[in-house]
């Protein structure tokens, strides 16, 4: 069994990848350590656990968070991960990220999203930077000589998953990108706020961060990658009254391609990513089909009017963008099924 | 493998037990019958299963509908179970129905319910009233001998869990009892209506069937059973903006307990039953903990002021309401164990 | 005109106010005093009165806090408004207090309310406990002669309004009354709080304060006056998804009475209260029916077989509850029409 | 006084203006008509109008139908309209038309609308398309003279508020316009849907007519006429749950103009437009800044990195997306100050 140790298990990162791992055949929760929660059962903070998971949330310093686990799950905001990456690595474990901490192959390229986000741009563990891949299987080889992986922001999937198809056949104008992105409430994390306090959030929606969203670079970094030249988009991140969800409406200039054309380079591009789905336009879609699970749905469309592309991008923010994902890597890791465990088609209505 | 049937595929108990089936490790589905979404793909209907369940749903007169099946589940209306039941015993299947059909243990109970409803009180199938039992393995021996069973209505769940102990230690006044009950939308069925048209419901709650619910007569049996008296209740439906979960307000006096005395009682009665979890009024308990799982968690208190129990019962209406506690009777009737497929906490948030 | 000051104009009862004074053909905002968003204009602690109040809001030592106001609304806890009513007063000025300050009429019964909510019981102005009225018109005659009013707890006013006509005909046992309340969460105000969190509260419902909810005690005592007997109630107190509105069950044993003998008391009662509208339990009803207006909406019911009164009492929490009942208090304490101001049937959906 | 006749007052169309009419100090409601609640009261199909508006809903052949009345409002689907407008015109009434049937200059323009929504492209009262005017007051002077208005799509109002001014100063690409619009679910009307039932639609969102929406024929004459070139835009409709509001994301090519040029064009353009609020990207805005309201809040935003503008346009659906703004429109029509009976900020939360 692989033992698993998750640092910020007092958030819905912690309590979703805690989920994922109560039933996984394969692993096993060994330590869970919090700062906000120390001394609390998993049970007593999540209730819904109760009777699944009701080992003591311990404090980074107890003794049993410096034993040997096999894999460390870093639930935790930037800055967090870089400092114990390392020492964790040491101690035999494999480290998934869920921070912008390890998400970047250079040092340069970190710096640029440190300043982006106003933090301080030299990295505290440069090295790691080499070892660690951007974590998202349908764009990497993920394998089991993979040590380090930085888990991607719940926006970027949603993006990059709609629009790597198109920038890697090169039938898009990669300067003309725009995405429009919807959020649901959860990917703020758990943290009691103004905006996200019920009588201010039911029947309301707004957009936020006009000036620049976090996500911003490493979508660029990606698209760029794959489409070899720079990719500059238009980002409007939105939060809407769900609990749970992202729906990215995403927007390019194409280059004459018709709905059938592109339909066939998405299709063709997923062939072996079994938690992506395509649709075509006429296929009713919304977030309730992937809520709770590991599935990205994609409706592909054209504007022919316009010659424009446009996508909508489907995903649970808490699970393929963030710890169903999560634990996507830690199966390709530890080369198992990349699926294992996360074969679950949800529960509806 | 169980071969499973499911009647009434299309609604909300039919994909209820459908997600079930899907990840139960020795049962599989083997035909969908439905009259509204004939032809369709199970897929199609339910977006969500894409991938999972494929199978076309057929009509009643289809002839994958006269096979053999180790089970069929009517997820249909009063009136349809009784009907084909007994040519489903026939064939070798084991019943179980979600209606009042089969909940009533004598033709002249069955009377009472139908009258009360507003339906023919003439049974058309009596033979079987003898053979079925009230589907609550909480109060009644479900074993492989069983070959069908009433699953309980949804109210009726949260009620009974909540006062049987108290009933059967015959510590409470059976004529005080008040139910005040509070349900999701999704108790209503798939059907879309006024009352649950998203402008009505939103930021909305409100009684309704004053005059009386049907499930009262259910629980007025059950406990009247129990208690060896009888059980007069007086019961308040109400419908709050809330998609899954039932909370129900259970009175009754008291004989002088303390909530000491009726913790013990509490939990005494329910040692062996796996899918209730009692706690004392000073844990904090809510719908979320039991959402999309099989439990029946109880809050037990006394107004020791007014010599009053109170119990606060939480379900998931849709689950322990319905197709949870549908599958449970479905393992006890194979002799398996009664949790199988049901031992999950759920996702939060 | 009258000149109004708020205190505790950044909450959502300094708000809920405001929205009623700019529309109040005879009064006017003079001075909004705030500890939180001193500085910051109303308009951009609430953007939604961009254009309509532009006012800057003041700390409590600003000199405009000083001045002489016609009247005063303490929007603040317990306690607030006992250290300067007295002080407003003198300066010429009509209070209205939304805490428990000012709710009863002499030194023990607020020892005892503030016993039960753990508060200093020693009252600060004692003598304007002779002076105050508790603030339900459709209790008490509010003249111009009042000069401070203890404007009433919004659950205590559904359950007060829903039950005083049965108190006051004697035709329900006193000891036997069960008040089952669900609110909006607006009621636990503006504060961001986990349990109020959108990703908490959202398909979510939970009891709570199943120890003692403050309201308890003048529900008592308003009933108590009313009934010239002891009155001992059970009271649950619950929170769903719903941002205003207050749906009370009511609860109490009659002596032998009919739907219709109770019809008549309670049209009979409320005969000049033109707040307050009956129907009997065939009419359909709901919280929307009230929501942003000042009406108390009661269904009147009787269970004939277990002889027993039901009541289900509809409020919306920040108007009958809160700002539109202290409106009607200002209204009446000027000699103005109780509804001037008021007379609004909101907006649907 | 003005004598209203409102058609289709049995839905939010119907019930919006005629709560607006209620408070409206020059008019009154005259006749109610609806096809569907017929020989009901207006207070028990809408229970919050009770002792408001008590009026007998009655049949399109009811004798008072046909008295003649001040103002006609037609709110009722395509084709209704332009079946009666030109005897109630006759009749010397002004007409308000919530369809699409007035909403267009020419018989071929009209054309082109119904084939895009399917419909005979033959208008019945080609004579009248001389006469109306396209109804929103911020593009077009609607002045005493005009007896017939066809009042915009709300999609429609939000696009065309929030790229007039750009379009209007020439400074975007009248070809890259992308409008990306998120709509609550009263948008689509009072009739209980699959899609807007309550368990398909809380935490769910979903874009929708993908292959073309009916506004955008409006939108993309109404921009076309002020930009005197041709517009086409890719419109993305997109429905949350919310009850009401809209809020679209507008983008366009600029041609190097930075934030504070646009500002200045976008204030200047509105410098008479007393319901269009301006603000910049740092200003916090929301959809429920105007919930309630007749306001179009406008956020007005460069990404100066891609030479890209971005407008966050929003509006209540039901108000300056309906029957706000044909109130404005009546108050225009009658010779009124635009905003009689209008000026009101809502209420919070």
């Amino acid at each position: 069994m692989i033992k698993a140790k998750i640092i910020g298990a007092g958030g819905y990162g912690g309590v979703g990848i805690t989920e994922l791992l109560l039933r996984h055949p394969e692993a096993e929760i060994g330590c869970l350590v919090s700062l906000s929660d120390t001394g609390r059962r998993m049970s007593e903070v999540f209730p819904h656990l109760r009777g699944f998971c009701d080992d003591v949330i311990v404090s980074p310093d107890d003794p049993k968070n410096k034993e040997a686990y096999d894999v460390v799950f870093f639930s935790t905001p930037d800055g967090v991960g870089m400092l114990s990456a390392e020492e964790e690595i040491a101690r035999g474990a494999k480290v998934i990220d869920y921070s912008g901490d390890f998400r970047f192959g250079s040092v340069e390229r970190y710096a640029e999203y440190a300043n982006f986000i106003g933090r301080d741009p030299i990295h505290k563990t440069p090295a790691l930077l080499n070892e660690t891949v951007y974590g998202l299987a349908e764009l990497h080889d993920i394998t089991s000589t993979q040590s380090i992986v930085g888990n991607p922001g719940c926006f970027a999937v949603s993006c990059i998953l709609g629009l790597a198809p198109a920038v890697d056949a090169g039938i898009i104008d990669t300067k003309s990108i725009i995405c429009d992105c919807k959020t649901g409430v959860s990917g703020a994390g758990k943290k009691p706020n103004a905006a996200f306090h019920y009588p201010n959030r039911y029947d309301n929606m707004n957009a936020y961060k006009l000036a620049g969203h976090q996500h911003v670079v490493e979508i660029e970094q990606e698209l760029g990658l794959l489409g070899d030249s720079d990719v500059q988009i238009t980002f409007t991140a939105q939060v809407v009254p769900v609990c749970r969800g992202i729906m990215s409406c995403l927007y390019a200039t194409l280059d004459g391609q018709t709905a059938d054309d592109v339909l066939e380079i998405y299709r063709e591009f997923n062939r072996d990513n079994q938690f992506v789905r395509i649709s075509d336009a006429k296929t009713p879609a919304s977030i309730a089909d992937v809520r709770g699970t590991n599935y990205c749905n994609l409706t592909v469309d054209v504007d022919q009017r316009n010659n424009r592309l446009r996508i909508i991008s489907h995903i649970d923010n808490l699970m393929k963008g963030q710890a169903g994902n999560a634990l996507q890597n830690m199966n390709l890791m530890f080369g198992l099924e990349a699926g294992m465990g996360l074969a679950n088609p949800g529960q509806y209505p």
